[in-house]
């Protein structure tokens, strides 16, 4: 069974002790392991087992790079089945109690990756329509300034509410809450770092509707960021 | 439990004899029970029982309503905890062996409803932008006509593959493959009814490259409509 580096261990205890676990994610140094290292893994153990598991965080076909493994295996002649997973987005959404569409605030929901393909490659953030729209960020907050000034461009969307989700539906998850304007200086003072997802649109908005009835979180405020 | 149209009956067997069921889906006239119905039913039973479920199809926060529900039951007072599920886009593309994003096609995925607010509101899809964009249309059957000829009028649209995905992950799952300008044709040709998912964007196109690989699909073809 192959895993990577967003598996919650927890879940490694439901094997049997009779399954060879490998790890396929960051190294010590920090580095991904290169794609095709990982590719060549999977079917260098499926020479060896007659079945190999293959388990990723979130849904391998979003985000997940599953589509580049389920070819590479097919390729070499295995038979390959993909599960569907919880999308990071679903989980952390979930978990703090916010829908991603809502009649009132959101008719669509985007998911996008904040990977950095080059340096000032921001274009797909630039002066975005957020209006009914919630935008999910994937691995969003290493260049979250950059994103959200591009955000920014368009007038208004400064005033957008954002939530910044780190470590979603685990058990050290902590949350940020600002706007378009302050959440890269709310994440940077907070030292919030990645893994997280970054939500961006007045879904957000909800919370705040549910915090009032709940009255176990503060509302959210567009000047002062919330850390609960 | 209160379950409603889209499950499974199989899943119901999950369900322990001892436990009461109630159907909030489609009535026979095949209207939807009104959300205000739904909502006062699941508080009327938590005044009845110390724990109800409320089992619905995919994901409660994506296009499942689930943000209004829980906010009338936690208005009225009862705890409540959401559970995620894999959204219908996720399971339908898994089913088919297609990533909603792809390094080579789709950085970014889009839910987005096509259901009618008016009779001619299909703003949200006139002249999209889908360069490395993969959309996936909950609902969207009905008014799949409208749609594609919003989303066709920008030049070049017209040749973007469509999948049509019908009773995504059930025993009678049905796909209809064609493109913006010819799929919703196809789609009343072989008499397709909702419900189903469509997928427009390049990366029906990897299930042409996978296709090859398995020849267990015919190639994807921009005249002809493939059924399997």
């Amino acid at each position: 069974m192959l895993y990577d580096h967003l598996i919650n261990p927890e879940v490694l205890q439901f094997c049997k002790k009779s399954v060879a676990l490998g790890y396929v994610g960051k190294s010590k140094g920090k580095h991904t392991l290169p794609q095709e290292e990982i590719n060549s893994t999977i079917t260098e153990m499926a020479m060896q087992y007659p079945v190999v598991s293959r388990l990723k965080g979130g849904d391998p076909f979003i985000f997940g790079r599953g589509g580049e493994e389920y070819q590479h295996i097919i390729e070499q002649g295995f038979r390959c089945e993909v599960i569907p997973g919880i999308t990071s987005a679903s989980g952390a959404s979930t978990s703090i109690g916010m829908p991603l569409t809502h009649r009132d605030y959101a008719s669509q929901v985007v998911f996008i990756t904040g990977h950095k393909k080059s340096d000032d490659d921001y274009s797909a953030f630039r002066g975005l329509d957020l209006s009914e729209k919630t935008y999910v960020i994937y691995m969003g907050v290493t260049a979250l300034r950059e994103i959200m000034d591009a955000i920014a461009e368009k007038p208004g969307n400064t005033e957008i509410p954002v939530a910044v989700i780190q470590n979603a539906t685990r058990n050290n998850q902590r949350v940020l809450l600002g706007n378009v304007g302050n959440i890269a200086s709310i994440v940077q003072r907070e030292e919030l770092e990645p893994p997280a997802l970054v939500v961006v649109g007045n879904v957000v908005n909800y919370l705040e509707r549910i915090s009032q009835i709940r009255q176990m979180i503060r509302p959210v405020s567009a000047e002062e960021a919330l850390l609960y």
